[in-house]
């Protein structure tokens, strides 16, 4: 299929041309750059939710729940903020059960949204990359943004300071942890208090959640200078409790992006985030086309690979 | 101290100012790359042995016993190849004695070692790179090669895939597995077979050792095309069985390299795998080079990210 049709295809609401359009863009080879060109400038309308937090943590069952309360919401008012455009999930946690690591249980649950054809669920291979998200990530969700995806929720999985870095590719940051979170070490924290835009103390129903709660609030007065204040939502994704809180608290932060002027500082952020990965992704591809005679000066020691290095990078 | 002072006093043996050359240059900013374009050209003697395999197969401990065996061994003889050089050790490798991860008994087989004024070791944070070798190990490498360490050792552990790239950064590489590790899945063995020119069955003193033995044979029988065939080694070391043995072997592999011709390919890799990384490495300050109004035009979608990647890495 031509790159053109397969995007005509794709912008109405094709299932299968999405899917390829954006296996093509994960991919990071030249057909789905030239997809990213004509798709990047259609988007920047997407609010991209990330949802991060150790394995068990309660994540893909939490992400389960919040599309159902996205998709069971009251048809919008006019000119509502809201609306039942199409969704869709990004995950980059290799435990989720998109990806095929986790229980039956879940599974089953997630399948009954792969059934629903304005919800798109892909999982990212994390491709040459450390933790918490893929180069790849950007692109699957510039490509979806273009093809007019309004709500883009990406999960990944927390792992040490990696999980720090979904901040830079989301517009609202949601931090699941579970009751008993506080006790342990505070370094690993630190950099968890600075990117939560919204707390998730899931499993909320065990004995330990208050605490957790108190803890987080006396952790978030000490770090805490900017308008926006973290709230604290208290869920059991399990059963679906707090799960609709926390859709209104994303609401909520949304409307404060807008309102506080953020949102702007937000989509630099998430350009240059971009910029970051595809420049990742190019190196290899870059070295492949300097030739051979650089690698016969770099082996021959007439030049270094750091020197090279910043040559390449500076010359534009 | 001024560069020029530190690298000569490096040079001259001072175990402190190689530590700090060696810090500067794996925190992969401009001092570092300075100290590098000095370095760089003073290398390409050293022997890169890397050592890979799953956490718990005995790396480190086979790497402390060849140290024994190096140190050990008798005077060369004139025109040798083997020599007293000084040696080092790169630890990749999160579990690793070297970086603090592993029992207490073999951090103090490490502490022996590191009190060899001639045996320089160092543990390098695996930066923003996922699995088997961090982006500033080639600039360490080179760094110690220029310093005039004849024999380094990158110890570094198999995750996935990852663990494949190390035979980037090498001359030969040795690959360790454990009796049993014929068993499970094949795929994931594939691309040790591929890399290795060494195999290590360590704890051989395990009953299912001679099996192993022979599962590797009949694979390697079949991927086999090359002129070097990886021999199978047998070590317990532990009490260190078969080291002996197995510094021979690299030796043997080292003057396969150049007899055949092959070491300019290795070093051909090497140098591109440095640039790879070097590259990397200088993606985030390349794009704080290019100034705002790049980023602005990102998030007002009049550019896009990859495009402006490309042009970024095209312009040499």
């Amino acid at each position: 299929m031509e790159s053109a049709e397969l995007i005509e295809r794709a912008l109405a609401g094709d299932q299968r041309a999405i899917a390829r359009v954006v296996t093509l863009v994960a991919d990071g080879e030249e057909n789905g750059r030239q997809l990213l060109a004509v798709l990047y400038p259609l988007g920047g309308k997407a609010h991209v939710v990330g949802i991060t937090g150790a394995p068990g943590a309660g994540k893909s069952t939490l992400v389960s729940e919040l599309i159902s309360t996205i998709r069971n919401e009251e048809p919008p008012a006019p000119h509502s903020e809201t609306s039942h455009e199409p969704l869709a999930v990004v995950a980059v946690d290799p435990s989720s059960p998109f990806t095929g690591g986790a229980i039956l249980g879940d599974r089953i649950r997630m399948g009954d949204h792969s059934g629903d054809p304005s919800v798109f669920i892909r999982s990212v291979a994390n491709r040459g990359h450390l933790g918490g998200i893929s180069s790849s990530t950007p692109a699957v969700v510039a490509a979806l943004d273009g093809l007019g995806f309004r709500e883009i929720i990406i999960e990944t999985v927390g792992v040490g300071q990696a999980e720090v870095e979904i901040a830079s590719a989301c517009d609202t940051t949601i931090v699941v942890v579970n009751p008993g979170w506080g006790d342990g070490i505070q370094a690993a924290k630190a950099g968890l208090l600075e990117i939560a835009d919204i707390f998730v103390v899931n499993k909320a129903d065990r004995p330990e959640a208050d605490r957790t709660v108190t803890d987080l609030m006396s952790m978030l007065d000490v770090g805490h200078a900017l308008d926006w204040e973290p709230p604290i939502v208290r869920t059991v994704a399990i059963d679906g409790t707090g799960v609709e809180e926390l859709w209104n608290a994303v609401q909520d932060h949304r409307r404060y992006l807008v309102q506080s002027g953020s949102q702007h500082q937000r989509l630099i952020r998430r350009a240059r985030h971009a910029l970051v990965g595809a420049l990742r992704d190019g190196v290899e591809h870059s070295v492949d086309e300097i030739g051979r005679d650089v690698l016969e000066r770099l082996a021959a020691r007439t030049e270094d690979p750091w020197t090279v290095a910043t040559a390449m990078l500076g010359a534009r």
